[in-house]
């Protein structure tokens, strides 16, 4: 990522810059509604995004939140998938239609009204929220919105604009191209920490024009998501409407294999994952957990996030505190809950802090002069706690965790730091 | 517990009213030194505590994290209980004696001293330790203290404020007594959010003069752990140091059966489990969630646990918001990650906030006015987020869900809110 001072700077590179897979069309409009939920309020404002696929066989795949609460279009969005062909996403942000008593058949009407407005199949189109829990969504307004939607075509770059919540600048990541004549890969995002009333939903949109069939997309996808989305954590929790859908057009007329597929996909998703963490509210921080050597690597994904998400680490690091104590004992923490019978062997364990070795052969090796060094180090990875409109790149604090045992590959998570911003955002917005 | 407005006035409660089982004694005395890991600095002040059981045989029973990186008093605790019984606990504050290469040789040491000076068997002696992880214990001036403690005896009210390190105030509980012929139980406890390096430690010493042989003693304090410690969470991580020690001098001369025994240890555990979530620095509201008609209890806490670790929840709860998205949110992550076969039924699930149902039947069932009376009721639940020297007693903010399924008890997990003044302490102590 290019570093950026200015938020149209930012925009204009996205404009300027991103691959734009052939065969896919974006759109976008507002509308303003009342809420049932809140008489008293001003008229909030929504946005209606809608992506396109100009293939009459386009095959899609979908991952959604394993949150047991699902919401209405997670529901609908695993009803519509099992055929393997998707012709667009309807997205609002604002409501997330989560626990209204008529979401299914809200989020129904939507889809539905959408097939009719691009004359496509009612099944292969998906009515995606984000937003408030518990509202119900302005179905009326947004059914009068829909048949205008092809008026109002817009960029990738306003798309992903479009589908933000407390995003503090939209997320946008390719590959393919220019000059390359293979197929291109987009991928649009949103997610942050939450402010609002439980915004936190992550929606990632991967577009290809590679030739792909369903089973292979399908298979990859969880793949790649395994390394990315599905290795951060900003807020602990999985959102009740988490999803991540991937189409693929084919218009390039170039197939592609299993490797070549996941070589093309992996960075985008990674870029996108990492922005996700790097714009959230309240973030000042990007905290890299790296397991090395540790034989079960699933264990290894568990016990880095459990190492992000825990208060304490999280604190020390947004104070610049190389706290290895508590890094320690987070991790002796995660390792009794995830391996209660003891199979991991830390008898070997190595932690480095930016590469600096600060515990080995059960003892730690800091004094106060590396200490000093250590927090100059995550010093010069703080970001700006108000965050811009634009990524402000700063690196990342590494923990690395080196279990020196036989292991096929190095696992990564990501996380954020908790800093005062974090409360503030997310304790204070009604007062 | 009652209600205090001057530290004094709770000291002197304690003093007055606390029931102090026969054969136990209580001795402290503090120390300077110098830190080898902080030449520059100013000298450290420690308190060193002594408990001492007069009678010749005293069962015991202790319980130790599970952290997969236990401090050297966990090792030796572990291997010292071993015979089931204990005469002594020495125990200091301000370091933990946790991964220092010569730990498990000092802890010893200290132990061993501690013996000599009271003329008891050396493996009957615990040396406890909380404080700074990482630096070694000052041993020289602490093993020219120790034969000094005979002189130093104290009340169990100044040997609960000598083991203190981050602890808002000092902590006692007890049951049995005054006017009753029967045995006492006396529990002494510190324990906090953390504030300086890793002072996560919870340590909880229990005394009674009931008879109760070891294997007895060992059960029930599990039975009565589970339900009290081990269902609270502050900073969600469990520490290097946690350690609760059981002893029953038998004075009394009353034997105890196994319903008898807890019923008169259970109370004494809840009112210093609450008081441990209640004393700690940032804690603005104690957050109680009860879990009700769900089959499996240990599942039942595993998900209490994770709604209490919820920073969104914990969160909203600091800004007085009742926001049942969040809390169904993070029930719904809990349950896919503990129970991801989907063995529970959620069909039936009610939520209820201060026992007002906000969700039934899948959707949610608040309104305005409703949310409105319920963050005034947090509001009157919230203590003064710059903590006393006393207990303020606010109540709790209670999260109930009652999955309406066959259950033999139900479940209570004890958990802090985050506040501002939390990241102040965990972040900034530094700068």
């Amino acid at each position: 990522m290019l570093s950026f001072t200015e938020e149209q700077d930012y925009l204009d590179y996205l404009d300027r810059q991103a691959r734009v897979p052939r065969g896919f069309r974006f759109y976008r409009r507002s509308i303003t509604f009342n809420a049932a939920e809140r008489p008293g309020d001003e008229a909030y404002r929504m946005n209606l995004s809608y992506l396109h696929s100009d293939a009459v066989e386009t095959p899609a795949a979908v991952m959604t939140t394993t949150n047991r609460f699902p919401g209405a279009p997670v529901i609908l969005a695993r009803e519509r998938i099992a055929a393997g062909h998707l012709r667009g996403v309807l997205v609002n942000n604002k409501v997330a239609n989560v626990g209204a008593e008529t979401g299914l058949a809200d989020a129904r009407r939507l889809a539905d009204c959408t097939a009719h407005t691009f004359a496509v199949p009612e099944r292969q189109i998906l009515s995606v929220s984000t937003g408030v829990i518990g509202w119900r969504l302005p179905v009326n307004e947004m059914e009068s919105a829909i048949p205008r939607l092809p008026d109002s075509p817009c960029s990738p770059r306003e798309f992903s604009q479009a589908i933000m919540t407390t995003d503090r600048y939209p997320k946008l990541a390719w590959s393919g191209g220019p000059g390359e004549p293979g197929p291109v890969m987009l991928g649009a995002a949103k997610g942050a920490g939450m402010v609002e009333p439980n915004l936190a939903t992550m929606l990632v949109f991967f577009l290809t024009d590679a030739v792909v069939p369903p089973v292979l997309l399908d298979r990859v996808q969880r793949r790649v998501v395994n390394r990315s989305f599905n290795a951060l954590s900003v807020d602990g929790d999985q959102s009740t409407s988490d999803m991540v859908v991937a189409m693929a057009g084919g218009a390039s007329g170039v197939e592609l294999n299993e490797r070549d597929l996941e070589t093309l996909w992996q960075p985008v998703a990674d870029a996108l994952a990492l922005e996700i963490v790097r714009n959230g509210e309240g973030t000042s921080h990007v905290i890299e957990v790296i397991i090395r050597g540790c034989p079960d690597a699933s264990l290894a994904r568990k016990l880095g996030r459990h190492v992000v998400d825990s208060p304490l680490v999280k604190t020390a690091i947004s104070g610049n505190d190389p706290n290895v104590g508590r890094i320690l004992g987070a991790l002796g923490d995660g390792l009794s809950r995830f391996d209660p019978e003891g199979r991991i062997d830390t008898s070997r364990l190595t932690i480095a802090l930016a590469e600096r070795v600060v515990y080995r052969d059960g003892s730690f090796v800091l004094n106060q002069e590396s200490e000093r060094i250590l927090a100059g180090t995550f010093q010069a990875a703080a970001m700006d706690p108000v965050l811009k409109g634009y990524p402000q790149d700063r690196g990342t604090v590494p923990i690395i965790f080196d279990f020196r045992g036989e292991a096929r590959e190095s696992v990564r998570v990501l996380g954020s730091d908790l800093s005062h911003e974090y409360i503030r955002v997310n304790a204070d917005y009604r007062t």
